[in-house]
This record gives structure tokens, C-alpha cells and sequence, in this order.
């Protein structure tokens, strides 16, 4: 449990000398136990990476998210490079570093997370093409909404979806241009694969998931109902 | 386990002395840990509200629900005022402490859920407008509906699903209204946000709770599966 | 835990000085917990019930069913007669009884599962009129059919569906026209409401239930799919 | 907790002398109780096979696979000869162990997952036909194909999907024949049945379980919501 940390969230810079390894690298495990439950990282899928001052801590790859352990934490200096890896060195970072490490730059997020989620995945199906790569989805009128940074109710979240490639890491470039051209999301999807979510700390980055999941969801069972715009402005 | 407890219910009003306040905010906890196993209650959304006697205890606002502990807990006294604040300052009350106020002072309620359960944000999108701001459900002849006081099987349970607002407290007077004009139900649905429901005290708050979503679910699925009224009164 | 019981099934008539009442007790408070979790007995509804010998075990009526404890059961004789009260002499039994003893009765069963799963309420909506009050499911071609005793994958289960009524009692009667008629059911469904599901003993019961349930989620996803006859059998 | 284990994988053939039996046991028992949790084992379906050298370990048939415990399980030769029956001589070998077999042998598998997930059962009913008894699933353009070993995300994965017969140790003639005119894949579903999916190790036998599970759930509901070809490659 760690009540105490959420309840009084980290500023985003703390000095390195004040981090607490332990702390941080339980949490990552915490926080994957939960999104298995969820059914978000199933089949060694999506992760976690939390940031305190100018340490990055992140998941490893391609194992069972539900299962790993402090000592499976990888730590990266705020540049990308390892500075720390598993005590297993069979343990590989993850191919999505650099798409962590972009919301780290280009937001000064304090933590990431990488869903797999269904919802998320058929949602995107449902994104308008805006241009080559690039697609939106419009969300509004949902209380849900309320739960992400700078949104009420009446607004319109733009979630960017950008296509997927055969690399994760070739999804880089796309990213970053999503995450410059839409400046109030908190995430960005990718097309028939994912979403990456984050926040000034790993509450807010889990809290901003769970809604943006919930919208999805909402979105997804709307257009599998025929909901219309007599009965919600997302209607058909 | 609060097993004792909840076998045999307090009544509505004890005097304040005799109230364990342990034991309460632990109650709140527990459910609120159940809501979020539920889906009700993700993204620090929806909320927990018990009464004893003269006391209020609310869970708090915008944090994680699943995780709270007993001294995050506010204490209102009758009249909404807080009388007892967390050991956390810097944890606010909820917007919704008017709307669970409307309960308590206009149903007696002991207890109060708020919940953002997906299955009732899309039942309400079928809600059928009765006047500016205020819909209404009508479900009958499903056996859950024994499980709502008052109510029986071939009886039609009249749901009130009142607009949603930018901000929560501006609901207060519209779910008043709707809590005066349905005199028989046990809760007030919002559109393209959640539901209110209350009980005697915080079992019965939980049991309606369980059974309106139930309620909910099969509406919506009937609606995505086109049950016909041939198959069911509901059907279409 | 109750492993070393469920790999040696019990015989159906022990002398019921051999009763282990403690045992019995607890099962049943841990199959009510297993089946909140699966949402089959949500908002007090739902019950369980186990025979030894010449006793018989149900679980109170009107409660959270995840939460009861040993000492809430009450126990019957053959006759149906309460023979030991639970110790909160608040507690009632269940509207259920007489649907139990019929089973017990008519089927020499040694458990019985009363269960509010959304996949049998839907499905019940899509049984076929047989008579004035009784209607039929028909379910061919699928694995599960296998963990019905009598039944293999060829076999059409034939589920019969009994119009429900204001009261449970009132069921008795067409409950037990509905077993005599289907003599090779191990469950009688009620429209709208639920489903009863016997078993020799506690665990069949209880993995009966779970392919009746897994049953009526397939064939009302069939029909939501649009699924044809020439995908499946029982296609549209 | 396997986490060592997990985190260096055995080599497909330790002499038996090396084998802990324990460990293996006790992880075909926590894969049970997730794979009921999942969803995919209830009412005593599917099963969980584990190789260790020459040894093979199989969970027992028709029981609650949830509840199974470390002396439950079956030890087999490399030619399918029970070596050693499980405590409770009253136990039996599943009929599903040629079908585990036919991977052991011609696939060199270290482990083998038999599932009766909703997913997979209704994602059969859409397979195209090939030949007689034998279709097929082609999925593609999802990140979850990632998952599978040999596979990336514009690849095809070709699922066959065998007919389902009255015994299932029947299946093995068209289970062998589909491994064998499928050479890339690591899964062979059934029709209106389930799946068998299998690994170099029990970590990869369960991860591309979670795949291809998650990769059926999305054509099902890509089907239930009419997903278009503009929409995805998959849609109608």
C-alpha cells in the first residue's frame, strides 16, 4: 500500500538524493497487477514507467506484467540512457522507451502508462482520418470526461490516434507530432494496438487510464447500440 | 468483516455517542474497494456517504476510491457543515455532499452511493424526456426489481434521470425536484454521468445499488440484442 | 478449502451422525462468495442450498450473500421443517425453500444453486412458448453441453423456462411440473429471473451451474451477433 | 510466486534428474486457478500441461479446475504412459491427453493450455471452411499478434479450427493434421469448443494464450459492431 505517497503527490523534481528506489519500484508492480486485472496488459502487453526527478523507472519487456518484481525495474537518466538495469540481465527495455521518454520531454509527465486494452483497441477503429497517420477520436458530454486535466463536461476531447507500425519504436516520430498538435490531451492512442496515458505523478497518470478507458468503452457500446443523436451528441 | 453489523441493521438514529466512528469509516472503505472491483467507481470517480445519528462521514473527492483509509474520511454534521476534516489536509470534500445531503434530508436515508457504473451511463441515454432537464426509465417484470423497497415484480419502477451539469453541486435542485416528484424511488440517475442511490442505511444503500445496475444492465442489452415485446414488456 | 471433500464426493445419504455440520456451513459461504464474484447473486439475490443425509443446509434470504457466515444457515429436515434456526434470529429463510425441497424431492438431489445471472435472465427471453406458463430453450452443438450429466455434444439440452410470479413460492407448482415434464434436466429456468440448478452434490451442482451459465452466455451473444444457421445450428 | 523460474526459462530438456517436481505442480495449479478467473476452465473445462524433459505433468480431468492441488496431477513418459496417478487414485486422466501429446511431439512443447473461453467458442462460428472438418481464422493488422512467436503486426495468422466431435480424444487425427499443414502456429481452436495453444514453456504456453484470446474477443466484437473495411483490413 502506498496511501501515504498518493495522498500527498511527489512534486515532479525532487533532488535524486530524496528518491525512494523501493518505493517507486513497487509501486510499477502494484500498478501492473492492477491493469492485469483490468485486462489491459495481457500477454506480456502495455507497462509502466514512473519518473522521480532525473530518474526513469520502467517496466522490462515482453514478460508477465502481473508477475515482475522491484528488482525487474529498470532505471534510465532523463536523456534515455540505462543507468541501472534488472538484476536478472536476461530482462530486455521495452521497445516503447521512447515513446515514454517523449511525454517525459514534451510534457514533463511524471509517469506513463501503456494499455492494451480492448476498449481502446476497437475504439480506435471508430477515428476520424484527419491526415496520413493521424486520425482523432471526439469525445463529449460525458461526466468521465471531468477526470482528465483541464476538461469538463461540455468540452470536446480530441484523443489523437496514430496509425501502428511494425516496430514500436517507429512510432516515435508520430507520437511526438501528436502530442505537439494536440496540447490539452493527456494521451495518445495508437491504431488496432494501444494507448499511452500520462500525468504529473503515477496517480494521475492511472486515474487519467481509467477514464480515458471508461470513455472508450462508452464510445465502443454507443456504436454497438445505434445510440442516436437524439439520444446523446455522439450519436449517429 | 463488519458481518455483525450489517445482520442486524442500526436504526436510522441512534444517539451520536453511541456511534462507532471506526468501525464506519472502515465500512466506507470496504465499499468503496468493492465499487472499484465493480467498475463504478474508476478514475476517482463516484463516492460513498453514511449516516449515523447526527454524523455524515463522506469518503473524499478526486482520489482514488479504492484505496482510502479510515482517516480520510470527512464528518458532517446535519445541516452539511464539516465538523471533522482528514488527517490529510490537503484532501477535499466532495462536489457531491449537497446531492447526498438531498437524501438524508428528504428520504431520511442512512446511507448514500454514487455511482458511474458504465451499464447506468448508457441506460440514461434511453431515458424519455418528461420535461426540460428530467427523463425518465421505466422497467418492469424482472425479478431484481423485488430487491428495491417497495417494489415488485409486475410493478413499474419509475428511474428519474435528471440532466447533467458542468458542475456537480448544480444538480442539487434538479435531483431535489426528482426526488420529490418520484416519491418511491430509492435512487436518481444523471445522463451521461452516473446514479444516486440511498437505503435505510448502508446495506440497503448497497443491495438497491447492486440491483438498480442490474436493472440497467439487462435494459441496455435487451436494447443491443432488439429483444422484441413479444419476448418481454421492455422490448420494442 | 474444501478439496479433500470435493475429490470424494459424498454419498447422498450418509447417517447423519456422520454429518460434519461446520463443514457444510462453510462450503456454503464459500460457493456465496464465488458466486457474488461471478455477479450471479448480486443485491441479496440468489441462495444455495446442500443436503446431508437427512439435513438440510440453506443460506438465510434477504442478505449480502458474499458476506454471510456458518452460524447464518439455517437447517431443514426431509419434510422441509426448520430444525435449527440461524443464531441472528433476525434472519429469515429464504422464499426459496419449497423451490429447493422439489429438487431435493424430485431428483434425490444433494445440492441446489439459485442463481440471478444476467446470461440466464437475457436468455430466458428467448424461449420458445411450450404452454401457458412454460416455455423451453434449446441448446445443441456446443462443448460445455458435456458437463451436463446425460448429455453429450450432439444432444439438444432441453432448458425449461417457467413464467415467474409476484412471490417465489408461488413457483412451486410449475417448478415442479417443469422437472417432471424434462426428465433429464439438471435445472429449471425462470423467465426474467433466474435459474435453479441441482446436482448429486455440491460440486456438481456448482460446475452444472457454471455450464448452464456459460450455455445461456453463448447462445444470447449468437443472437446479438447475428450469428446464421449456417455458422452454427442454432444460428438464425 | 515462480518469478525465478519465470525470468530464466528452462531449456526444453533438462535430464529428470534436474526436475522439481513441486515447483511444476504447484504452477499447473496457479495457472488453473487464473485460467478460472479468466474465465476460460468453468465448470471443470479445459486443462494445463507441463513438460520437463521427458516428463509430463497433466492436470486431472472433470474437476474444479480452481481447486486442484499439487498431488491432483498426472505424471506421463514421453510416449503418453501414466508414470505416476495422483493421490486420490480416484482421479482420471483427461481425455484431451493425446491432444496434449500431439504437441509435445510435433512441436517440441514445453507446455500446453486447453481453454473453453466464451472468446474462442463464438470467434469458431466465424471460421471459414477449407475442407472437410478443417477451417480457418485469418487475423491481422492487431499489435496483439506481436505476442505470437514468429508473428508481427501485418502478418496473417492462420488459425485452424478443427470440427468439433463427440469424444475428444477423436480430435487427435485432425488436431495432428492441422499442426502439421500449419506449421507457424501455436494454437489449434475447436469448433464450438475451445482452443489448445501451447509454448516452448508454460510462459509462453500462457501469454499466447492471452493473445490469441484477446485477438478472438476483438473479431467477435469487430463482427457484433460491423466493423467496415474502411474501418479495419478484418471488417465486412
Amino acid at each position: 500500500m502506498t496511501i501515504g505517497f498518493k495522498m500527498e503527490p511527489v512534486t515532479a523534481n525532487p533532488t535524486s538524493s530524496t528518491v525512494n528506489d523501493r518505493e517507486v519500484r513497487e509501486t510499477i508492480c502494484e500498478i501492473c497487477r492492477n491493469l492485469y486485472t483490468l485486462g489491459w496488459v495481457s500477454g506480456t502487453g502495455g507497462g509502466v514507467s514512473i519518473r522521480r526527478g532525473e530518474t526513469i523507472f520502467m517496466a522490462p519487456s515482453g514478460v508477465e506484467k502481473e508477475k515482475i518484481s522491484p528488482s525487474d525495474i529498470f532505471e534510465l537518466d532523463i536523456k534515455g540512457n540505462i543507468t541501472r538495469g534488472p538484476k536478472n540481465e536476461t530482462l530486455k527495455l521495452t521497445e516503447c522507451a521512447p515513446l515514454f521518454m517523449s511525454a517525459y520531454e514534451l510534457r514533463d509527465a511524471g509517469a506513463v502508462i501503456h494499455s492494451h486494452s480492448p476498449n481502446v483497441v476497437l475504439a480506435t477503429m471508430y477515428a476520424k482520418r484527419i491526415e496520413p497517420g493521424l486520425s482523432v477520436l471526439e469525445i463529449t458530454e460525458l461526466e468521465m470526461l471531468k477526470g482528465l486535466a483541464g476538461h469538463g463536461y461540455h468540452d470536446v476531447f480530441e484523443l489523437p490516434v496514430v496509425d501502428n507500425t511494425a516496430r514500436e519504436r517507429d512510432l516515435t516520430d508520430s507520437l511526438r507530432r501528436a502530442i505537439e498538435k494536440y496540447p490539452r490531451t493527456c494521451a495518445v492512442a495508437v491504431r488496432n494496438h494501444g494507448i499511452y496515458v500520462w500525468g504529473k505523478n503515477e496517480v494521475q497518470a492511472k486515474t487519467q487510464a481509467e477514464c480515458v478507458d471508461f470513455l472508450c468503452e462508452i464510445l465502443v457500446k454507443m456504436r454497438q447500440n445505434k445510440v442516436t443523436k437524439e439520444m446523446h451528441p455522439m450519436g449517429i
